[in-house]
């Protein structure tokens, strides 16, 4: 399975190993939107594992002389690239390429869709606090649900194994039919929160106020931030996380974040072993099978 | 000869393997203007050889504090960097360069001067295409040939192995005494095509119509653009190629960027190998040669 | 000791060699300032040395979503990461960072106050230049000392291995109190120079003229400007430094820079072989040592 796979790696990368596994595999790294902890881990995972990764941004591209994505893309591809990583603010942009590229595509975050090895990052690190069993367990989902990516990546792989997941955020920020990806809405963080065996606070976009989609951040803390005082809501052993880059003090207090409950930085290291799982795993199925039997990609699909 | 070198290594690249040849070289890769496939394949080659590439662009650099494209590379050459492969607006950049550096320099496109490497590869395409023998085929440049370093690089290299040339664009994008080149004008693209082994259309860049010197993309598609009808003009077996990054249905149509005829994606793949050859070309040289005995640069000089 | 290491260093990238020495160890290349020597040097050295690195700019990273610097770090040393070189324009950034993150942390300059690794490339060119001798020994630094993080490094190794230092610059560019660290102040260059074993011009930034601080690029030429003229008052055997980007006929005269006594470019190429050394020892360190048992960084606190 992928996160014990995951958690083989976790070990290499922790005793600082590097392996020959991804060897003459070239890995293109196509970000389009701004990315500190996924664009770092996968080139970490790419070179750890011994493969040849190459950036591709809009800036310094020939998509600034007009070139669509499929072609720029296409054009490195041919290039003898098996793996791209795509960033794109357009939601299914990864499963639009996945369909066109002779190669294989992870989705690194596409618009407000989905974020898949953020999700997968995020149910190792549950994994872990939970020892091994989801059943039963409930995590409260806090914040900007309409545009978090992560958040329904998360929610898709929870649903899966068996937890039960509770949402909660301001009207504005949660979509229409929520409920339908299986989740409970309740009416104020104080109740996602009660009983909870974790917690995961969403980043608040400034851009959010000037839509005035929130009040202000200092409202937005007071009403729907994840402060100590909430955290004693939970379970004695619940952890709280956050998919960063997180806003101290807005979406979550300071104290919280560098508290013994805290796990963020858990999911970081996660995600780095992720990432290598997700290569690895991607490249094995290029090098197996022709293009015509490649499954089914990572990313998913947006409903038309 | 360095063709056979790119085949043997495209023949590499195709099976995913990488190789130790240039192990301990390092190169750098100062691209001054935007680029792609050239970037892209070059840092490609570097590492699949073993070396070790370094990027430099204008933002980032001492050249936002007001250093010259000189000193700037002297600097980095003087950490013991081996090859040099820049690409520059100005025409005669790689030269003046390759004179004054104690390093091998690669011109990786110069102002509107020349692209060798492009032109290795259209070569290499084309002698696939035409089964070896360039004597007695003809090919047709259409479109912007005054600001062409592709077709002026291209029309070099067949001229010398026996090819024959026909240009045609619209006066205004077509450099007086072309023919001094050793190529025929047709007067329209059908003429220019027509029993051709080969067209080579080149980008229109939209700034053109800004200067006024075509009209718009639609009338320069109607009257100079590759389409399918035109391409019936040709051999049966003449084949379509363009350097990228293509503006689909301006200079040339998508179903024949996409058709049986188009060699575009084989390009770009050749270009992979092209590049693999000419880093290991210039790294021998430095290797087995004093700085005083470094023979002609690929690029070639500016006449004053 | 550090300087003989890098000879070491030295003679391995003369030869084009690589090694291993740092096989697996991650290094985050963190500029959030423009740099050519510095960065490439760094990212040279690493990939000589086998390291993995990873490079990290403000613009493209979550920083532009608002995180803080040190969140932004810890994030990427949750990956594994072992050593981070920082170049940051506060002055006490990198101090800052090796208080609170559990990573070796390299400074690669922090705002006007210290450039440690260009300070060891300075005091190698001159160990050289001097046989190995630095008592009795005494060098001029001209020009703008007030905002020169390169002065400050060097003159604080130069005085702790015997050296004495002559500054000379415009009233509006010499710190007041700066005797306290133990150098004179010449009135002149000409009296800064006479009979010294060396010279530093210091570069001068154009926005000093925008502050008044200099009246222009001509007036400071004629009155501080380093020239022949000026080194022929030093000893005969004396030698020109400038730490670069220079501004050529401007701090210093074209002839100068590529004159006989100039070791501008040796400087650039011990540059190259001190970060080597860094790395290395940096690289030791952490894996001697558990965090809490860490040395002193190479950075230099700020008194508060």
């Amino acid at each position: 399975m992928l996160l014990d796979r995951a958690v083989h790696y976790r070990a290499m990368v922790r005793a600082g190993r590097v392996s020959e596994a991804l060897r003459g595999v070239a890995v293109c790294l196509a970000f389009f939107e701004d990315s500190t902890r996924t664009r770092v881990s996968f080139v970490l995972a790419a070179q750890r594992l011994g493969a040849i990764p190459v950036m591709l941004f809009a800036q310094g591209s020939s998509m600034s002389k007009g070139e669509t994505l499929l072609d720029t893309l296409r054009t490195v591809v041919s290039m003898k690239v098996d793996l791209v990583v795509v960033r794109h603010r357009a939601a299914g942009a990864a499963a639009y390429l996945a369909r066109h590229l002779d190669a294989g595509v992870i989705n690194a975050g596409d618009g407000t869709h989905e974020h898949p090895t953020q999700g997968l990052l995020d149910l190792l690190t549950l994994r872990d606090a939970w020892h091994g069993r989801f059943e039963g367990r409930r995590i409260a989902i806090v914040g900007d649900l309409a545009h978090s990516r992560v958040a329904r990546s998360a929610m898709f792989g929870l649903r899966t194994l068996g937890a039960s997941v509770t949402v909660a955020g301001p009207a504005t920020l949660l979509p229409a039919g929520i409920e339908a990806f299986g989740c409970e809405v309740a009416p104020s963080v104080e109740q996602a929160m009660r009983g909870a065996d974790a917690v995961m606070a969403l980043r608040i976009q400034r851009e959010r106020m000037e839509q005035s989609l929130i009040p202000s951040t200092h409202e937005y803390a007071r009403v729907w931030g994840v402060n100590a005082e909430r955290v004693e809501l939970m379970k004695p052993d619940a952890v709280v996380m956050h998919p960063g880059p997180f806003n101290r003090d807005v979406e979550i207090t300071s104290d919280v974040v560098d508290g013994p409950r805290s796990v963020i930085w858990r999911q970081v290291e996660n995600g780095a072993a992720v990432r290598c799982a997700v290569l690895e795993r991607c490249a094995q199925g290029r090098r197996a099978l022709t293009a015509a039997e490649w499954p089914e990609p990572l990313s998913v699909e947006v409903p038309e």
